[in-house]
């Protein structure tokens, strides 16, 4: 059993409740943190969106450096950001900062010695979304889903494996198609092992186009900076605007000069990816 | 001899440029390190504000958690944000967190052994502004000051004792009243001396009180959250507005329910700040 969600400090920001939480989870098996902003009384109505974080984040990276919570006030929306793994003494973990501990890809481990704790997809979909939604009184009917890097990652992958949970999903700079590059291949041989065939049902860019109706998918936005560090070896986004174009898929790819991997580029953008969410959380 | 400034890294964020830079102090005979926002190209016009952060921050707190750029982008405003003291391995320190390195207090030291490099004023007024104004190509007659608890203190003892230098001023939950609060009994007896008289000159209700022409100054902003641990044994903001008052000096102190002493508090007001700031530095 998991235990309530238990709330370790607030603060007021903008308005709004921003609390820090943690709860035991069934299915890491282990204490999970995360944040979640409220907004003001009486503008609740906007629905929640989920942020997930890139390699080596905590729930606070989201939480201290993307700028969000003034346009999640103004909109009425309520971000959910949680941490990137399962995390503790008793947890499996490696010396590189792109596997282990800070880097769950958002999947279900199935190799050891991962699978013990790295059951990330089901602690999202099944476990902290649930409760947050139960906790905070928020309308399951109006969730999106928008992450970075590895978070991008994993709302891009969560969105087309969960279609009918998300209104709408957006990125900055992720990982659109781990299979086919160095970061998604180490973690996907180690969570997930060596068959590649398992890896498609990780990876935005064939997701997509074996989805059966990508063509009624709202629109997905995925801001880009020019300047990235990791654009042409890990992110590669021109393979995931291919695969949407033969899926049917809408996009829009903003491709930005100058901006690098960092949260700067994302809080230069955010409120863009707040208002495109909030659009499609209309009732 | 000071040493040429040093661009350590840059970002792109909202259209402008925040720069990391470090350079060698004569002042404090360290290296110093600093942050600056530029303004999108073109939009220089609109002044520098500088923002001291409180006891234990470095240049970075302010930088990464503010949000400010978005505003500042938006008014043309450079922001300089530096460190909180002279640091390193042959620099005086105090185990605890409100002494030593990370608690300038941007004041001259003249006690062993902080005497040798806590030079925070003069490194301020006489080395890293015009520095940076020569540098950044900034307009020496628009400039103003603000800054956080500790760096609220400084704001403001900096605008009194330099009043042909700042625009304007205005503070985050300051330490108003140091000589009478333990944070400033602690400090100014270690950097200054048992001497109460000389603490004078680093005080803000005495320095306002005692200015020649308070009631010339431009009003001064302050925000001040009453959740605020520290409120009452250490900031006091109610002495500040009595001194304001018998002195002749404007002030609007607005005091906000539920708000905290963190960053989450002053993201929450920040474009306030930048905007009052912008209307005093019009040419």
């Amino acid at each position: 059993m998991s235990t309530a969600i238990k709330c370790d400090k607030t603060a007021r920001v903008h308005g709004g409740t921003l609390g820090y939480y943690s709860h035991v989870s069934v299915k890491t098996g282990t204490t999970m943190r995360f944040t979640l902003f409220s907004p003001p009384e009486g503008k609740k109505s906007g629905g929640l969106v989920v942020f997930l974080s890139g390699l080596t984040c905590t729930e606070d990276n989201f939480t201290t450096k993307a700028g969000a919570y003034q346009q999640a006030a103004a909109l009425g929306l309520s971000i959910l950001a949680p941490d990137t793994s399962p995390r503790g003494e008793g947890v499996a973990d490696d010396d590189a900062y792109d596997l282990g501990q800070g880097a769950g890809f958002y999947l279900n481990a199935t190799q050891a010695p991962w699978a013990q704790h790295f059951q990330m997809e089901s602690y999202l979909i099944e476990e902290l979304i649930p409760q947050c939604e139960e906790k905070f009184d928020l309308d399951p009917n109006k969730k999106s889903i928008m992450g970075h890097s590895m978070g991008g990652h994993g709302a891009l992958t969560l969105y087309f494996k969960y279609p009918d949970l998300f209104c709408s999903c957006s990125a900055f700079s992720p990982i659109v198609a781990p299979s086919q590059v160095p970061w998604g291949h180490k973690a996907f041989a180690a969570y997930i092992g060596d068959d590649q065939s398992a890896w498609k049902n990780h990876d935005a860019c064939a997701l997509v186009e074996s989805a059966e109706n990508a063509s009624s998918n709202a629109e997905i936005l995925i801001d880009q900076g020019l300047a990235d560090d990791f654009l042409k070896e890990q992110l590669r986004p021109e393979l995931f605007k291919d695969a949407c174009a033969k899926a049917g898929q809408t996009l829009t790819l903003r491709l930005h000069e100058g901006y690098d991997h960092s949260y700067f580029f994302i809080q230069s953008f955010m409120d863009d990816h707040l208002a495109w969410h909030a659009k499609y959380m209309v009732p």
